[in-house]
């Protein structure tokens, strides 16, 4: 069963929080300062209007003509039924994801990517760099770049490259550049060259690449996926559009359920829903990440850097310190850090609630999924999987309404499927001792 | 723009093109004899059901219930309006696509899998053999046995094993099992590889293999990828929806076009206004070819056998001799020798129109469409968008309505295209010779 909405349905505005919340923001804050900086001197990656948008007290803002034209390309996107899945399971629970996957690039991901680029080509700049992992980022940029004529630049984690040719490919076809990462381009690259000459490479060190080259180019922007508010803004089109098909339906969710990396699918899904938890309603949010890189259950509420070059300002958040490198867990997308600001704030205030899974246990779920509904999910994904059919099974009588984002397909992920179906994987123990260590590590840059 | 159909418009009746036609179609022959074979002789690689319906008159046939459910995973699926491509051509047409990527192994041939899969599964059989050649064939059959509880077994073209590993992959994560073919499975096979042990295989070659061990085993039906009538019937609620989905809208096609390589595809969005245009009504419909592969633009309407190894019955179609082995290019799924004998017919009376393109020439047209429309075609579909785009040049300034059908997406054909963004890729010559060879071998079997 699907719920689909008409273009007209497609959000005109997209859903500020930070103009909704209580609670005040921790701002970002300077590294050498520890005083929190303004507007006029954040750094010159962003185009002004993203940055008005990250800092932004408005509840609402108005979603451009020229956006919301690409956007109909793919949005509203369907919200499915799986019905064969609650059959399986045999729950009286009814399991509906937002199936985020129809986009052109395949996920979540091109909500964003179509805004930053539609706000830099407006604001005069020619092209944006970034960073990428499992390349459903690099490609929806690429996407949206070749959109509105502005050149990309793609900094792939090496080992990404390697083991996902296709993403590759795809961000090529649409005319982006793409270079392995560490790469002789920036000084970060050649230093980290220099240092480990073999190294596969990191989200982390992708993305010091990319904000460095923005940083000392002034056509250049940084195309980001993650973490910052104005992501999260442009990604509530997912819960608003929501919304109203439950409406259509006469329901209402019981749980809400994203998996959750920088946050921005979670953020995306669950924001819309926030302000009515706050004032009293029973609904659950349930982000979902590995054990292996345990930011939100983990790690500590602390001002820290975005990326492992500390290109930067600080920024308080969920952290496992911005040195700790997770073990090689297959979800390149989930292998970060830290989590979104406004996400880490939503834990700390207990609106949210944090799940951890191993990840044989969820690729298990993705495959069961994919056997069941016919589609194919992104390895991320089938942590949300995982998580909803878990919480199916407690209230198989309970007759609950569990919503989740299906965030992206997995199509370009079928060598992890196959390593998993060889039994080539494992599952890796938390940790500790490096979370504490990299934690350790960032306790001297916060505040008095 | 995208035209959607709620789910209770998903036709509850194929179209049976056979008992609306004003012409008899050509019998399949006995080999030996020559002589039109009753349905009780026909061999028993199907099950009484697909028979039936292969061979029935009546113009409306009911679409069990539990093949609607599982078509409602993905149908009634989108039609989409080409709107960047209309602004990039300047030009006064409408162009309309029907997408039927939507569906789980992401190609139109989830119609018929599951229609089949369901049949034999009623008839008592435990499992089916297919070939597979670019493996969209392969892994909606995959799906389509997970679905109903029928093992699967697909022998997929060595070549393409080698190409297309995601494609092998995703059928391994359905449940089926994946052959390299020529095998030592068959005793066609083994004398393929006796023969020529380092041949890359072929459609022919597989499609022997699988419907040899079908034929030996009770228990084991042959999913069939095309030609058969059942297979064009399962196709028509492409048409019927397009129909409806063009009524909401207001308006009328002038050109319908798919690309063809056994032809359902085609047949399947072209079928349900085909007794309009013998009725008087002015549309055209344009079945695309490679020229390196051109069954319906070169080749003769004689008797011939549908696979290569000559287990099938004589059919009468358009064909280029089953010995013909057409140059590499990379569209598997049309390096096929012959086509469906009702779209044959169709040809002979000249209902259809037939074009051929060369390869190099659709993989531009189909970069442009990704890059313009943001969905990536299968090389397959990459023939309709080619001959879209020159219809609409041709007509700039006549505002017709143009319809295609975008029977794929090209995720898994990411290879090609990287290939053909590095000019690895050239242009066959049509191969006359050979083409002339292999037609002559074939005269002798015609019947008197």
């Amino acid at each position: 069963m699907k719920i689909i909405l008409p273009e007209k349905d497609l959000p005109k505005q997209w859903y500020n929080i930070l103009g909704d919340l209580p609670w005040e923001l921790p701002p970002p804050i300077d590294p050498l300062t520890k005083k929190p900086i303004s507007l006029e001197e954040r750094n010159s990656v962003f185009c002004r209007e993203l940055l008005e948008q990250d800092n932004s007290q408005e509840k609402w803002i108005d979603i451009p003509q020229e956006v919301r034209e690409v956007l109909t390309i793919w949005r509203p996107t369907p919200l499915r039924r799986a019905r064969n899945l609650e059959k399986h399971l045999k729950t009286e629970c009814r399991i509906y994801y937002k199936d985020e996957s129809c986009a052109p690039a395949g996920s979540f991901k091109q909500n964003t990517a179509i805004a930053q680029a539609y706000y830099f080509k407006k604001a005069g700049f020619k092209r944006l760099t970034t960073e990428t992992g499992a390349g459903q980022w690099g490609s929806a940029l690429s996407f949206a770049c070749n959109e509105f004529g502005l050149k990309c630049r793609v900094y792939m984690v090496k080992i990404s490259c390697e083991l996902k040719p296709y993403r590759e490919y795809l961000m090529k076809l649409w005319g982006a550049e793409v270079i392995p990462s560490p790469s002789k381009y920036t000084s970060f690259g050649r230093k980290i060259l220099k240092d480990t000459p073999h190294t596969n490479g990191s989200l982390g060190i992708s993305a010091s690449e990319a904000v460095e080259e923005a940083f000392k180019n002034k056509d250049t922007g940084y195309g980001a996926a993650s973490i910052f508010n104005f992501v999260n803004l442009h990604q509530t089109v997912i819960g608003l559009e929501l919304k109203k098909q439950l409406r259509l339906i006469g329901d209402e969710p019981a749980y809400l359920i994203g998996c959750v990396g920088g946050g921005s699918n979670f953020a995306g899904l669950i924001f819309p829903f926030v302000k009515e938890k706050i004032n009293g309603k029973e609904i659950k949010f349930i982000a979902v990440e590995p054990y292996a890189c345990p930011s939100l259950t983990k790690g500590k509420y602390l001002y820290d850097f975005a990326d492992s070059g500390c290109f930067s300002n600080l920024i308080k958040m969920y952290t496992l310190g911005h040195n700790f490198i997770p073990p090689p867990i297959h979800t390149t997308g989930l292998r970060y850090h830290g989590c979104s600001p406004v996400v880490s704030l939503l834990k700390y205030k207990n609106i949210i609630e944090a799940k951890a899974y191993h990840q044989l246990d969820v690729l298990k779920a993705g495959i069961l999924f994919a056997k069941l509904e016919g589609i194919l999910p992104a390895v991320e994904t089938t942590y949300a999987i995982k998580a909803a059919i878990d919480i199916a099974k407690e209230n198989k009588t309970r007759n609950k309404c569990i919503v989740f984002n299906f965030s992206g397909h997995g199509y370009f992920d079928l060598h992890t499927y196959q390593s998993f179906l060889h039994q080539e994987l494992k599952n890796y123990r938390y940790p500790i001792s490096k979370i504490k260590l990299a934690i350790k590590e960032i306790e001297k840059l916060q505040p008095k």
